[in-house]
């Protein structure tokens, strides 16, 4: 294994360390570890918090920040944060409107932000994320998986809420946006879990793992390697399946890195994705290539399309302060 | 060779296929290739060009946009970019003020852009970015190689651009500024060229190259892979020791990843770089930590100090608004 790291048992911690001091402007870290926060609180704001296993930065802590999230919990790697650290972001950064949870659909994320919601004493909504088409269950899901998309539920539920929305509204726009919402990845080569010290799944030189998840979990099938004309095929047609009636006008399209994936290849996909959409009712109103949602050094990517409408576009193109993604402000 | 690609003969022209169509609110294609600039110019301004071999991407492409370069000229990867290529982006951007080139010292980018500037018919300054305290001569360059401080350079020079000030203020300021900086690498992996197919050094499991260039070229030494605290306890001191006299007061800190390294690992080593200088007289007061000056898949990072001063950081927190970094507008 080859990482930048010191120990295996500190990786988190130094790395989390890093974070908030390379964003101080944006973000305080809870002395304890439990979650990173946005600098300041704004009252009567719903407080949006998300989470779940690290390993796939910058998500979520890079979206804290103004027009996104409050809080961020961070688990161990590929491990699901444990209710009490969404306990404690919850009282650090709701303000009387309620907290309203983000949360990745794999059953350990589910079953803690489920227990946190019902140990507090506030009023709290969730918005599963599930926009992975590649398989129906998984090792770490029942039903869907919560990849990419999250990030943009994210952000635009993150401008509504500074526009001063109530729960009950940012859960149904989240729920909405999530319904319009598909990805599927690839893998080129596996990641590796420091803990673990070797590759999480093997692949020969020349294959790669069509519908992959984020952890490394398995997909639809194990085949050749592909040019990058066939993989935007593959994968478009499965997202543009998937959305049905749904993939018709405006949306943004999303090229994810995995961790490991060059910026030029990522380009090259957009590339290749945009000519498959030709004519296809589909048009590219919005556009986001990089390393978002990442499965630590895996190489290989995922393409996620969310379909927009005027309110959601707007909220899109709302002004963002975060590590990760900043525009507006 | 795992990329995301179709063929190696068309890799760059479909990933810059991609940067513009994702990027067309901001930069606009030369239609037969041979740079990418604004999509708007700023009548009266001077304008600044780059460019370099490709593979570092988002290094310069992903830095043409307000506030930063007028234009940039890709290579093939790895490889310089023609004087026609410079003459043409000059042509398309030069406005009345003149043109700055800002050229990383290797050599066949040294005299492509030196030949480009004596066939044009402007005013033509250029400025050498050599932040590299690695080695002082190599495969590729004369001297010092210019590394990631070149988007620092880019980055402050392109906010004075803005200001309206004059060729020869510009040039100082960018030599002033690349004056103040130095950075060195370390390779965990090889990248591996497209067109060669395979990596361009062999690293053992158990090694590591200090003092790596961007394409892969041999550094100071091959050692086995250190943690984290060690290598970056190595590079603090080449780069405080280069800096001398100068390793006083603000500076900016970059973390670079090289394309292959996911960012969890990038903060852990801002984290370690950070605890290095605690004490040494220099007070981290801006921060960038990201995948920006990269050698496509390789693994590994560079760190970068660049002394600041009210000046030059008033310039860095000028608005920015370009591909790969953007803020305040």
């Amino acid at each position: 294994m080859k990482k930048l790291i010191n120990s295996v048992d500190t990786v988190l911690a130094e790395s989390l360390a890093g974070f908030t001091a390379a964003h101080a402007d944006i973000v305080a870290a809870d002395p304890e570890g439990r979650f990173v926060r946005r600098a300041a609180v704004t009252p009567g704001k719903v407080a949006l918090i998300s989470g779940g296993g690290s390993g796939h930065e910058p998500l979520h802590a890079g979206f804290v920040g103004r027009g996104m999230l409050d809080a961020a919990c961070p688990g161990q790697v590929f491990t699901s944060p444990t209710p009490d650290q969404m306990i404690a972001a919850a009282e650090a950064v709701e303000s009387g409107a309620g907290v309203l949870f983000i949360v990745k659909n794999y059953e350990g994320d589910v079953m803690n932000f489920d227990m946190a919601r019902e140990m507090l004493d506030r009023p709290v909504a969730t918005v599963l994320t599930n926009d992975d088409v590649a398989v129906e269950t998984s090792s770490y899901s029942t039903g869907r998986r919560g990849v990419a998309g999250t990030m943009i539920v994210e952000k635009i539920v993150g401008a509504a809420a500074e526009e001063g929305r109530d729960l009950a509204a940012l859960q149904a726009l989240g729920e909405r946006v999530n319904g319009r919402t598909r990805s599927m990845g690839v893998a080129l080569t596996s990641c590796t879990v420091p803990a673990a010290g070797k590759p999480t799944f093997a692949l020969g030189e020349g294959e790669m793992e069509m519908g992959v998840g984020i952890h490394g979990e398995p997909g639809r099938r194990r085949v050749p390697l592909a040019s990058a004309d066939a993989i935007a095929a593959e994968m478009v047609e499965a997202v543009l399946g998937d959305l049905a009636d749904q993939a018709s006008g405006d949306a943004l399209l999303l090229i994810n890195g995995f961790g490991g994936t060059p910026l030029m290849e990522l380009y090259l996909m957009y590339d290749a994705v945009r000519r498959r959409l030709n004519g296809r009712g589909v048009t590219v109103a919005r556009s986001v290539v990089g390393s978002y949602v990442t499965s630590l050094d895996m190489a290989g990517c995922s393409v996620t399309l969310s379909m927009l409408d005027p309110e959601t576009v707007a909220l899109w193109d709302a002004p963002v302060h975060t590590a990760a993604l900043r525009w507006g402000a």
